[in-house]
């Protein structure tokens, strides 16, 4: 046993933010606080002094931030972040002995008791707090122990043992040597600000050439990052940008034989041509997607690729790394299945390869060669279907070297395989809100993800289509469904993207009914979109990015709060910056074929309201302001024309008192 | 790395029971089951299999219980501990290749499709397992595979392929290869059934000779044990039993000086005569005190013995080992203070002690000095105010060896300093229920207790009084307060006590008015009570507690259900066996003065009761029954004459279906 370890008299339990148990990180961006808790107390009724402790990695040197007692043996204290990479953080607490002995002697004197022995056991702990000063604050302390015990009178003693000054600087040198230390050390993983607050669009490069018949390149896509910045959009996602299978290639719509000219599936990744880090020819070269890269950037955008683990029968790696399949007794490798479905054109890694270390190196390598290249953001195509253990290593091995990295998962599966994949290192995660259409679904769903500890590690990312995905909410309500969706999407999540311009074209029909494919899917075939369309949502679009730009609530996901409406079909949440500075209220008609008109009823407090006091209510999407007061409020939608508002609510109302010559 | 450990995929998370990250034992009983739940689950869509594993801390080999799954990837399980001490457990989970194969090939014979090298892929399955088993399942196993492989036909090899048999026996040798075995191993307790159900009898055995002025002894003590066991009780537990200081020895009342005939405190501990190893020399011998407890024995009652660890000025410690209190720069040790209140009769020990290894073998030593003695249950005098690891360490020692033993704490002070000190060892624990009076309070704290993950590690022992406290509803709601309180303790706790004989004779005298002290405590003097008089509640105890012995349904506290009234002074509840063969309805009148009527709504379905079926309300305590059907009956009760109902629910009613000749 240490020779100390049982003279510590603290116990520090109920750390919180801690995710099961410590065993994985909480994240944070860049800039944010951590706010922590714990249960702290000891034996007796002793005062206690608590602080929290945190470090980047990278520092040796703990830094410390105060605790303060909330209620019921509660304390709180927090740190900010301020580079990214990962931070370690604890608690400390010790009994205070001079606070201990302070305030007891302040009850001994309101009994009038003799203190001259208290004033001699408090000069001793002055004088211990002077041992570990040093300099001129050990001399302070020294001359203050001497006159407690030395003082002209009680009354000069007295006054001397509770100088707040005396107290401040013995507070400065706390006794550590029985301090209680927190017995895990806790990690956040900070990410930079994107990690929070993004803006999503999916494109095929493959269908920017505008020609019908021509494959796309990514000088074409470049073209339309004009387009793109004009909404709004903050990251371009790219599906698989590699050579696409020969074998078993599936035909428009999903046929099993393909004709000739057939461009094949993005996801069907590996040819004669290359595999991961190999680009699709039609799309130009390593030059070309460099210069994307640079074009992005100069309009604000940053390129994020898919990374899609798996082969075509015509990937390199089944010839070079046979052992990463299984083989079938007929000799053949076995092809993806899910009975009686055949997927023969797709060879599914066997992650229980005996050979798996050359398989996580070479996943790792992938990663290396397109951050070379200049990407920064992957999404994780299906990550589920791939080994857990893989994903956390390897993107705890990325993220070493490359913290501003940003991982997006897009899982579609069971809750807890989605929550677990977050745990394991996910920056971002995709999310059940495609299929959320009623008031009680996204209310409770939101909850979940906002309200709970599960806020502390998994940041949604809110999509109303993807090219898998064109649920029924869409396909059924017209152009009113889509601007729901974006609105709900875009503020509902401060991270949410849109897989365009099938998107803002509200292209709606499904391959059959009761299908969420697309009909005629990109996924197949090479389209031409025509964006001038004025069916185009783009204007509409781009007034919700530039809200959500101005806005600081709407760049967190925190503070998202539900409030009541009496009407079914009306949605009612707010956001607020952490100051209150900024708060939105969004109010959005669910029901995209009927006006629909209602009260809600806002929880003023969390607004930073007063109960009493008008407050402006000014509609960002058109324009329009409101005089309210009180919770109650009236609020009328209508499909067509305007089916959500967007509030920005203005507390400070001019009156008569801003007059100077009021009083 | 592990060479396997990047090939494993299943992940395992979320198990409980599990208290701050497994950091705390889980407390049972002996004969109790544990049922412990986890999320485990995959990549992809593999089968899992899953197993709990779990091993006496003597016992070297893993015992295991299969796990089945229940929704959302939750796993549930559970093992019976049938030894004292600590058990250990675990889970364990792997892909299930065989079942997987099995499911996916009834898929594809249900599509029609060929299945000859899937019969092969399963044949080579069986094969593996031929190679973990031995003996004649080796043989059947390769058989099983080689008629797979090379059957008369497809038929006959589909058909050996999906024998049940074959299947239930290569699941018997599972491939644990690559199986994930969650990474705590989490640690069980288990007492014997006392620490879960017991009635506890507070006796100051100086109160005992019966005779006005004569200290009581041991034999005094002996002489009441078939009075104690009339009432039901079968633990007798004892204020200190040891030598009394004198000097600042405090009189009756608590009056600050004493005269020499005064006797003093119990819990001011240490004389000339000794320490907490020494027998008060008015209470008799140490053989008097083996005597007691072999009579104790005799009538089914066990001694419990009061651990205080403080000390008078005369205590042997403080000439033996001055270094463990505080000494005042006047030279003087620290008496003990709450300022500007002084307890000069008492010396606090400093548990930051340089030679606190010496203090924490000391207190060991008087633990074992008594459980030579014969002592199996210790109440610890306030545990809060001494040094939370001691109590860690040393329960932990004392149980190694002794497992049977019972730990109580008397701590009554903030929420999770009293939920810590269960964690730490405590069996038993002291409770808020000695103030908790309305029906909303009750409920609220019960639910708390018995609903939340509190019930794995705290046991509540409810206490009505205390020598310390006389709760105002006692002092002013008379023999039916007395009545409430004691049918209350008795049903909402499995554990309860009374300090009797102030109990069932109603003494309801406060010190003073607003005080919770006993006027003439018998702290402080002794006493003789006149357990004859009519005003004696002992026939109504006994009626309680044999109620209590008669049925399960009240000697465990897990299955409490509160069930609605519509009265907010009628309390209604509910407790079950666990095969809700024994199941207890109780309703209090939680007004001492008035009668009170009203309608109680149980939920039927908690209680295995059909909606519609009628049953029998047995009161227990009346011996009247009612004959009850549907969730909503009318109760009335009368302080004076029955405050409450203890109902055994009586399903099974006699119907013209009994007779023979019915049908």
């Amino acid at each position: 046993m240490d020779e100390n370890c049982g003279r510590c008299r603290v116990v520090i339990e109920g750390v919180q933010p801690q995710i099961d148990g410590g065993r994985f990180p909480i994240k944070r961006v860049n800039g944010e606080t951590v706010q922590v808790q714990a249960d702290i107390f000891a034996d007796g009724h002793d005062k206690l002094s608590c602080r929290l402790l945190y470090r980047h990695q990278n520092d040796d040197r703990w830094l410390e931030s105060p605790m303060q007692p909330a209620v019921n043996d509660r304390w709180q204290g927090e740190f900010r972040v301020s580079d990214l990479g990962r931070y370690l953080y604890t608690v400390e607490a010790w009994v205070d002995s001079f606070r201990t002995w302070r305030t007891d002697l302040m009850k001994r004197l309101d009994a009038q008791q003799d203190v001259s022995i208290d004033l001699l056991i408090g000069a001793g702990l002055v004088e211990s707090a002077a041992q570990r000063a040093g300099g001129p604050d050990a001399n302070r302390l020294r001359e203050g122990a001497r006159l407690m015990r030395e003082g002209a009178s009680l009354e000069a003693r007295t006054s001397i043992a509770l100088d707040d000054e005396l107290a401040r600087l013995v507070s400065s040198y706390p006794e550590y040597g029985l301090a209680t230390r927190f017995e895990k050390e806790l990690v956040v993983v900070v990410d930079r600000e994107k990690a929070r607050f993004s803006s999503w669009y999916e494109l095929f490069p493959r269908s920017c050439s505008g020609q019908p018949g021509r494959h796309g390149t990514f000088r074409d896509c470049a073209n339309w990052l004009p387009y793109i910045a004009s909404m709004g959009f903050d990251v371009l996602y790219l599906p698989p940008i590699h050579p696409i299978g020969r074998q078993f290639r599936k035909g428009k719509n999903n046929v099993v034989t393909a004709t000739a000219s057939d461009v094949g599936s993005p996801w069907a990744i590996g040819s004669e041509e290359g595999g991961h880090k190999a680009i699709h020819p039609g799309l130009g070269t390593l030059e070309d997607f460099r210069y994307l890269i640079a074009k992005a950037e100069e309009f604000g955008i940053e390129i994020a690729l898919d990374i899609a683990l798996q082969c075509t029968p015509d990937h390199p790696y089944v010839r070079e790394h046979p052992e990463w399949f299984r083989k079938r007794p007929d000799g053949c490798i076995q092809y993806a299945e899910n009975p009686p479905k055949k997927y023969q054109d797709i060879y599914p890694i066997n992650f229980e390869t005996e050979n798996w270390p050359a398989l996580w190196q070479e996943l790792k390598s992938v990663l290396e060669f397109w951050l070379e290249q200049g990407a920064r953001i992957f999404r994780v195509d299906n990550p589920h279907t791939k080994s857990f253990y893989l994903w956390e290593w390897v993107i705890g091995k990325i993220k070493e070297s490359h913290p501003e990295v940003i991982f997006l998962a897009e899982a579609f599966t069971r809750p807890r395989v989605m929550y677990r994949l977050a745990k394991l290192g996910f920056s971002q995660s995709y999310t059940y809100f495609t299929w959320r259409n009623t008031k009680e679904d996204l209310t409770d769903y939101f909850r979940e993800l906002t309200c709970t500890a599960i806020k502390e590690y998994f940041r949604p990312n809110l999509w109303p289509n993807t090219p898998d995905i064109l649920p029924e909410y869409l396909q059924v309500g017209g152009r009113p469904a889509f601007m729901v969706r974006l609105v709900l999407a875009a503020t509902l999540g401060s991270n949410y993207g849109i897989y365009g311009p099938a998107f803002e074209l509200c292209e709606n029909t499904p391959l059959q009914p009761g299908s969420e494919e697309y009909l005629d899917s990109e996924k197949y075939e090479l389209k031409v979109w025509d964006v001038k369309s004025p069916r185009n949502l783009k204007d509409f679009i781009a007034r919700v990015n530039s809200i959500r730009r101005e806005n600081p609530a709407l760049q967190r996901d925190r503070t998202l709060r539900f409030h009541a409406t009496d009407n079914p079909l009306l949605l009612c949440y707010s956001k607020a910056s952490e100051d209150l500075s900024n708060v939105i209220v969004v109010v959005v008609n669910l029901d995209a074929f009927h006006r629909q008109v209602g009260w809600i009823n806002l929880d003023l407090e969390s607004l930073g309201l007063h109960p009493r006091q008008a407050f402006q209510a000014h509609d960002l999407l058109s324009g329009g302001r409101f005089l309210w007061s009180g919770s109650r409020n009236y609020v009328e939608l209508v499909p067509d024309s305007l089916p959500a508002h967007i509030f920005r609510l203005r507390k400070r109302l001019h009156t008569e008192k801003d007059f100077d010559y009021y009083l």
